[in-house]
């Protein structure tokens, strides 16, 4: 079982930027900190896009690997820390893992951090 | 002067996430993981939301260090990574370094990673 962050209030993230609308707490600015750590990678950035890019059909290890040039138990450390911060799932389909996208809370912390929300 | 990173296309991140589009390539995912290490420490994502919250009339340094609880000697040194990601900028006010958000920058980036672009 994936260690579990910190909740965000996906709810109040659903408008204009509460990061700038007031200094966030200590717990809030932890919880976003520890999304931002599991994404800021190269490698990671350029599995979550071939995750989100492929979101309806899910995409194996074994088809990740290869497309960002690292092996499979590499590609499997990367996926753990996207899938403990909530911002992919995997399920077991025979003796591959497939990953797909969970839009929602990526869109959550997008939006709790952007000064240009258009809501 | 600080160090240039990457640039990212913000005319081509103001529409719905490239990132979900299409695979992202090594030099663009390495400019956004430099970003989002930029930002991913809980200390610098309090003093983002400080300076984006006080956005029109600039933070110091010395404000700054007390209400994240350390010195500004710490304080400084986030402060630096935040501006050579492009997120924050500076101004020297006397004996004083102010700071003032960049928020084309921290929108771009989000609009790059965020898969519920509304537009």
């Amino acid at each position: 079982m994936p260690k579990a962050l910190p909740m965000l209030d996906t709810t109040a993230a659903l408008c204009c930027s509460p990061m700038a609308a007031a200094p966030l707490d200590e717990a809030d600015a932890l919880g976003i900190a520890l999304r931002l750590k599991a994404l800021a990678d190269p490698v990671r950035v350029r599995l979550m896009s071939l995750i989100y890019a492929r979101a309806q059909d899910g995409i194996c290890t074994c088809d990740l690997a290869p497309a960002v040039g690292v092996s499979e138990a590499t590609v499997s450390h990367h996926l753990k820390q996207l899938r403990e911060a909530g911002l992919i799932e995997g399920t077991r389909k025979g003796t591959n893992n497939y990953y797909r996208p969970r839009p929602e809370s990526l869109a959550a912390l997008c939006q709790i951090l952007n000064p240009r929300c258009s809501c």
